[in-house]
């Protein structure tokens, strides 16, 4: 803990500053290099604090050039979308401890052919998958480990980064612990993740545990084993991962030419991701970059639908619940962990909470596919909700819409072999697209083709 | 064809230009829409030659600040790092016609502690692989699709775009052809593919033939059902594809600030990269963008080895062979198609052929996914061969050196699983890490923990 407003004596006064404060606004700031995850007044999350005062002395536009010349260049740290937002997103790290695969700059795909077939001028979709681990997570974790680094390259004593994961969180942590030289442990329920997913941290050297229990499972032993504070826990309730993934944000404006959306749409699990867009938004905000707010919607399965059910009750509670079995494992997530942080932002930002069924993401993630993408069903999610709206008439057709597709579509393919293969329970699959297989002889292959040549040769 | 020098009457003259010409010299130009792969004299391949008088007339300086201002940025088609350099590699495509997913600007990896292990203090790995198919295809593929789409435009019948492939090919020819919605016959060598690999040209709603053959069996197959000009070949014999390759040279350049490095480490099939590469940076030196030109080496399977055996008979003669079955599937070729051009790029280059085993280029895979990489058994040949020459002492310490890495390591999961589960054939792994399955028992947990940190978490 430090005094208000200043670092611990000895250090040098940074131009811009962050520390840890409760997101319930009981008193203390916490050092962004201390373990600590919780409130100890009231236990509950903490949340990373930028002194804005500091960071308007610049302008809106000084901001805007600064972010714009560093964006995906070579300068070392900065070319990396996160780090080119250092300023707002960690100032408190060194440069030396930045542990960084070039984070971010991920395609804004404009779905053009997707959006003539649902009706819909500017739908965008932002490739977040398209990343070193093949996940939005590497947004966050690239902080996350390089603070690591910085408390070790200080002297404390942390042995390894550990964290629960439904895949994705497990992948990144192992990738940038393997670049770093730091040891990981990783928590996976069993038989509820891709085997490409658990392929990774095994094959980057971490210490992997696939433990029979789902998610929420191995994130109450995770929290356990990090009361230890040799061992950093590297779950969304460390806040300094938000910091980095609320870059989204930052990019979808420097992609969009300073302009704001009208919907985001975001698959939701344990909510860290919608609360961390909406942060960078309001932060934006805040120092004039941009002067409106996009919609928020927060895309869940129907069966694994804690927040969805909240919604409806218009936020005045909210209850945990056992999730169940969804192809998207990912947000396969009962007892949410930023919860609070997201319905916060989701009222801030006109939000809206919707849920996909099995066969309502999985025939949206087909037909997106069929235009060209290649989605993992969390994405399949976010589409899908995104129909619905559209059908219900809260999207309109010369709405601009962007649809976060967190993970990459290679990471998922047996969902989409088991799609086309129709042997998904609960979904019946639109696009069932099969392959010829036949033996290497040329007059069949031709005659093949011509009736397919004769109907129409896109299916 | 048209007449040496100018475009057929009626049509506007370009600002820059480029036409197919054959390989060996033999006269005539041809159109780079003309429905056209081979020389009508000698039947060899044929390239696209650029009108580089014209394209002097700009300085290096000139080109360089306007490759630098485009590089990244989201100004139609420009950000995409392949049309960011559209002059120099396909000036005769309208941007109305371009097809583009914003491909390239990969990170290029300081792999940092894996040359350390390997005693190299510049090790990079250029990420061709995070790319929206997952691989380097793409860089290519949107400027033949680009060109596709705009003969389609003009009015040319084009039913169909197809090709053979080890897999990438098709993925990414699937998904652009998504993107625009033109249709595409894919064929490959059945049960020769990961079914990542299989999968994609499925959901994307391609025609996909699974034959009894193998790639070069699949070759001959596409290059006769070709012979019909509605269906356009996309193979690399259709030297389009090379113009977009090539910019892999281009992006190396801005990445390195102007420097060329020492080595460039390619695994090379059907040889078609490495000669796109050479093309590059052949094309920066006559312009005077860079003043030497790198040492390339192309990286072969030992499996599938049939330039390796040419480069020992110093290139005086090259046979075709029958490929046997190596796990870095995407180069499983025997009749490469680009060997001329191949052959040429290395001995302008003080080219190296080298090759890699089974269990070499398995290793090399999994040592650098210890540092936080996840390669493509085709990566694991680039990066064993790097490993031979380091050795051998071709590479020195201090040189700069630069693996390609050709596709994402999602794609290939099922090597890795193998890998980890010691069940590939004649590879010993060094790196065996498995995951420890237990109930969600914290104690036993804890013990487990405990036991790895007093010995070393780091496997």
């Amino acid at each position: 803990m430090r005094e208000n407003g200043s670092h611990k004596s000895g250090e040098v006064a940074l131009e811009f500053d962050a520390w840890f404060q409760c997101i319930n606004g009981c008193s203390g700031r916490y050092e962004l290099n201390e373990v600590i995850y919780n409130c100890p007044h009231c236990g509950d999350l903490l949340e990373v604090t930028h002194d804005l005062e500091r960071l308007k002395k610049r302008s809106a536009e000084e901001w805007k050039n600064l972010f714009d010349e560093r964006y995906r260049r070579h300068d070392w740290p900065y070319g990396s979308s996160v780090w080119g937002k250092k300023e707002l997103v960690c100032p408190n790290v060194d440069n030396d401890n930045i542990v960084s695969t070039y984070e971010g700059g991920s395609n804004l795909f404009w779905a053009e052919r997707l959006g003539q077939q649902l009706g819909l001028e500017e739908l965008w979709v932002k490739q977040c998958g398209m990343a070193h681990s093949g996940s939005f997570k590497d947004l966050g974790m690239t902080v996350l480990v390089s603070m690591v680094k910085q408390m070790r390259t200080e002297g404390q004593d942390i042995k390894a980064v550990a964290c629960a994961s439904t895949g994705d969180t497990s992948a990144s942590l192992a990738a940038y612990c393997a670049v770093a030289g730091i040891p990981a442990i990783v928590f996976l329920p069993r038989n509820k993740i891709s085997m490409t997913q658990l392929i990774q941290p095994i094959t980057h050297g971490v210490m992997t545990f696939s433990l029979d229990t789902d998610f929420d499972g191995c994130m109450k032993i995770v929290k356990s084993i990090c009361q230890e504070k040799e061992i950093y826990l590297a779950n969304s309730m460390n806040s300094l991962r938000l910091e980095g993934q609320k870059t989204i944000s930052f990019e979808l404006t420097q992609q969009f030419d300073q302009e704001v959306p009208d919907f985001i749409i975001v698959p939701g699990g344990n909510l860290g991701n919608v609360s961390a867009i909406g942060k960078g938004y309001e932060m934006m905000y805040e120092l004039g970059i941009i002067n409106k707010l996009p919609r928020l919607v927060c895309a869940q399965a129907e069966r694994a639908n804690p927040l969805v059910r909240s919604f409806k009750r218009g936020f005045k509670s909210f209850k945990s619940i056992q999730a169940r079995k969804t192809l998207a494992s990912a947000i396969q997530i009962g007892a949410p962990v930023s919860v609070k942080k997201a319905i916060r932002a989701l009222q801030k930002f006109d939000g809206i909470v919707e849920e996909a069924t099995e066969n309502e993401l999985a025939n949206a993630a087909g037909r997106a596919n069929k235009t060209g993408l290649l989605c993992c069903p969390h994405t399949g999610v976010a589409l899908a909700v995104m129909e619905k709206l559209l059908k219900r008439g809260v999207i309109k057709k010369n709405h601009r819409v962007v649809v976060i597709s967190t993970a990459n579509g290679l990471k998922f393919t047996d969902f989409l072999v088991k799609y086309h293969s129709n042997t998904l329970r609960g979904v019946e699959p639109e696009c069932l697209f099969k392959p010829y297989e036949l033996p290497a002889d040329e007059s069949r292959i031709r005659q093949t083709i011509n009736e397919a040549l004769d109907g129409n040769l896109t299916v």
